[in-house]
């Protein structure tokens, strides 16, 4: 492993800056903009006294998530989905991944017949949207539960555990942490892995963009995806700890 | 004229705390996050080597824009426009509203056949959304034609004069400049001024939401939006002044 | 101001051939077909025993409106906007328009919780359609609640005032009312005013279509509305007292 | 054949008032009010220089028909098609109906590489739109066809014959012509039948409601089906006899 | 009528090979494929314990259609109508008139509140779609009905009589029956006709696609129609037959 | 690891009984209808002589498919996405994993500026169809790439290797390969795996559904997947070597 292959000179299993900010709305319950160097998403989490109508009458709240871009947020600009009138198979793909990854560290009867809604908008994109809107999601979950709880409307806390998400892939055969714009559109493989506070596996997508990738080679991706998740779990204790 | 009528404490003929930062985002031509108080827009410029259908083959160029609110940026969630499949009526007025005023600015022969692309997207609303996002607009504008002119692509500049919107509104009879949205929300009649550095009126949009207002109260109207104009021109220049 | 500038005759500050025949069809509550000139708008008002989400249980009604083109109204064939699969920005900023200016003179308590819903349909368009759009709706609105008071339904008249609508704008410099067409495409300053019976205004907007007004300018083309309106009002009254 | 059993007085094979008004807007290179007693269309042709891609290098024309209804032209207020952002199956398929009896009656060859777009929009309905439609269209279509021959723009007449149609059923058992909306409703059986001026037979669509109809009914229907269409036929020839 | 004129060595007045197979998938109540010769199409039939919207409250039941073909049941492959958004006029019109052609033969009262949703959807397509559609629903409907009576949930069968239905057409000026791709492409006229098992007439849409057609081409069109039907009829009494 | 727990007899480790037949339809360059147990899909593989506006000019061909249910093809009637106006996200999702797993065998320099259209249509539903679509259209692109070859059309075999995919889970803690409906639904962990002809990994997703899954129940999956993969790659063999 070399230090000298990555474009913006980090090491292989080095995440990029990560950066949690909280509060950074006003008006949302939860309002997180979170960073992964150039990659800079704004997570918004609202309480809705509602459920939808698949939920109705079950006694059991629901998380769910949707994703934008904003159409300059790219390198070159991207037509507006509004504008389009629909959501592409992408952006879809994406929005179902973080509602899954996020209701499987929340317990939905603990948090009563209420929505929570995150809304994931990518500022600016450098590789990883996907994986720092899971991860900024979580703080923003946490700070509408917190709500919650402030206002008496929670007997228990809902949330189990810690969730957060990483992208790793292999470039020119070698397995690299944390993709940007540039190693992601190089690479052989890509990969996204959401996991736990406890360590448990909650999603875990490899794709070989190129040739196919070995079994060594995901074992290989795995590890380097457990060591980015340890450390970003980290920084999302650390942000939570602040008032 | 009384200064205790306002919420926040400001004279009726105050504006909120204007900031205006360039260069917020980095893949865009012209990236500004205009402030007015608490509403917060994000306006960026592309510059796209094509023109529209309609517009082909006549040696010009065009300004267009497109609007867009962040779900959570309001008091309680709105749906996503994308997810919805089509955008509000409000969406089309307002992106309708900052075309026509950039365009009133610039010299679309001098342009050559290029398209400047405004994308307003506010990230967090507390009234006058559209006029800081007109205000906002020009800025990124300016650093975008700048951007072509260091390429060496324009003979002439094309922007023939600096433009700038502001709302006024009558409270309980009272002319107040810049209203929030608690005062738009209670308002009987909201306007929108859209006016130009060298005095010139652009877009006088009047409407009365309650009882109809008269030509004198009209006239005040006007005044007070012209006092508002005038600083926020200053603002623009001041910061295109710095690097 | 010269006589001899427009291309079809007029002064000025006169207005088109008004012809205002109401009962024009015959299952509508309302129906009038308006004139101005070769502008000919079919406005129908129909009485809904319902109102829409945001209105229920207020105990007040609601007036709304929908506004259309026949695809051969125009010089050259629209596009129908059924088959494109949507409304144009141009058509709903024109429908938000009658609405408002309708509900500006209408007491919806009064109403009781009922709704009347306009349409103004373009048979044939030659400039000034929401201008006769919004003058014509007015005379439909009067034929629905005179139809409700003559059932009993109606303990007061809702209706507060008369409201009419004209087109001014500046050609060459010139102020002109009630543009057609040709001048309409021509105009620097396109200005739409909405006034009461009572001669209060209800909406004013002014467009810079290309030199921006001056403050002089606009006030003359104020001016030369109110002239116009209270014509239109003449006209209306007119129409309404035949049976 | 009991005459008294119509709603309307009419004889069971009396046409209801037929009136056909040519020149009814402006713009349109033919323009049609048609009326069918009640039911009123306007039938526009409108020539545009351009074939759609399918027909595109054959060296030949096209005419194709769209359909509307006004929000009111029925009893009770239709949702707009526009703003429902969908034309539904039943304008589809009068549509279709519409464009293939004209096509049935126009050598495409003869007129050259354009298309004729007939639009057919309801003003008032009372049964029988499609029919009426159809019959107004052709004389719409006409007067395109004179507008191009005297422009020199057309070698030979590509029209071969007239087309007209009419609408039959069975109310309560007895064979009536020329159904009103009321007679519509309640028939047993509804067909429509589209004749060409020289006797050939171009579309019959006969549809059971209720019960199914014997081959003696249909055999009674079709002959009554001519004898209105003999009519119409007359009516178009006589209105296209005026300058 | 020579039998030579066939391109699949046809007599005239002589089906394909039909095929009726019950019971094809496993899910629904009523599962079809029938084939036509090599036109194939899968009729399901779905109990739904509910009513449309404008059907309820009156103690009646539903029976309606939906359409599809495959993309690549045809020659050339068509675009899906899932991913283009919309349905095609062909296909809401027939859908339509399957819909309209099985309501015919059940009683609805009988029924209960309650709908049978019949979906055909083709396999594959070599002409004779809408026809093969319908006489397959059809027995895909009875299966559905005797389900619904061996759970004792009807009291009376609601199923009046069968219904069948077959395409004839006019290849140059010879009738034929049973049209398959080649023919229905190049034939003059095409007519489609629905009966029931009692003999009426549910259905008949004749249409000219080149020259129009006389009476008495009509006359024999209709006869062979009916020789068809029998045929048909017999196939399905023989296909519910067995268990 | 315990053969009674599968709901159908299996042993954990066996996959279900597997048919696939090519020639399935006429019209199709290549026709397979796949049965994993009674998950039966149709897929078609169309070859269309153009390539998507991306590829344009690169001198290479494209690989992509679509995915459909019929509605009835599941316990429970899904409405018709035609009729809803768009795919859901989850059919977004499929298709795209179809098409990239194809895309990683084909050497699309190799095919020609052409497409490969793969449409997978699922005929009867009992748990993945989305691993039966991938293994099926493998067969149904070979048959197409065959009869290119046939034809002479390419210079050199442009597939790579054989693709199939499987899915494995985790039932209450004991891993099952190949789920049908039923096992799907009530799974903590469900994983779909796409390999090639010669071991590389393609895809492979895994998704807690209920509690997260840890390193070493991931590996046993992975582990069982392959063992399906080898079976699947089998009986692609055998069912290519026949005529």
């Amino acid at each position: 492993m070399t230090i000298e292959t990555r474009c913006d000179g980090r090491r292989a299993d080095a995440l990029r800056a990560i950066s949690i900010q909280r509060h950074y709305t006003k008006h949302a319950e939860g309002s997180v903009l979170i960073q992964f160097g150039d990659t800079h998403v704004l997570c918004t989490a609202s309480v809705l006294e509602k459920v939808p109508g698949f939920m109705k009458g079950k006694g059991e709240g629901w998380v769910t998530a949707e994703y934008g871009m904003l159409p300059r947020s790219t390198h070159s600009r991207m037509d507006r989905e509004a504008a389009k009138g629909k959501q592409s198979g992408r952006t879809q793909e994406i929005q179902r991944l973080i509602g899954r990854s996020l209701r499987a560290v929340i317990d939905l009867s603990a948090l009563g017949e209420r929505t929570i809604q995150l809304d994931c908008d990518v500022i600016q994109a450098d590789g990883g949207t996907r994986t720092a809107s899971i991860t900024g999601a979580y703080v923003a979950l946490v700070d509408a539960v917190r709500g919650l709880e402030a206002k008496g409307l929670l007997a228990v806390n809902p949330i189990k555990t810690a969730v957060a998400a990483i992208s790793v892939g292999l470039v020119q055969g070698q397995p690299l942490l944390d993709l940007n714009y540039q190693e992601d559109s190089s690479c052989d493989t890509d990969m996204n892995v959401v996991m736990t506070g406890q360590g448990g596996m909650v999603e875990v997508q490899g794709t070989a963009e190129g040739e196919p990738f070995t079994r060594t080679q995901f074992d290989q991706l795995l590890k380097l995806a457990d060591v980015g998740i340890q450390q970003l779990l980290a920084y999302q204790t650390q942000a939570l700890s602040q008032s």
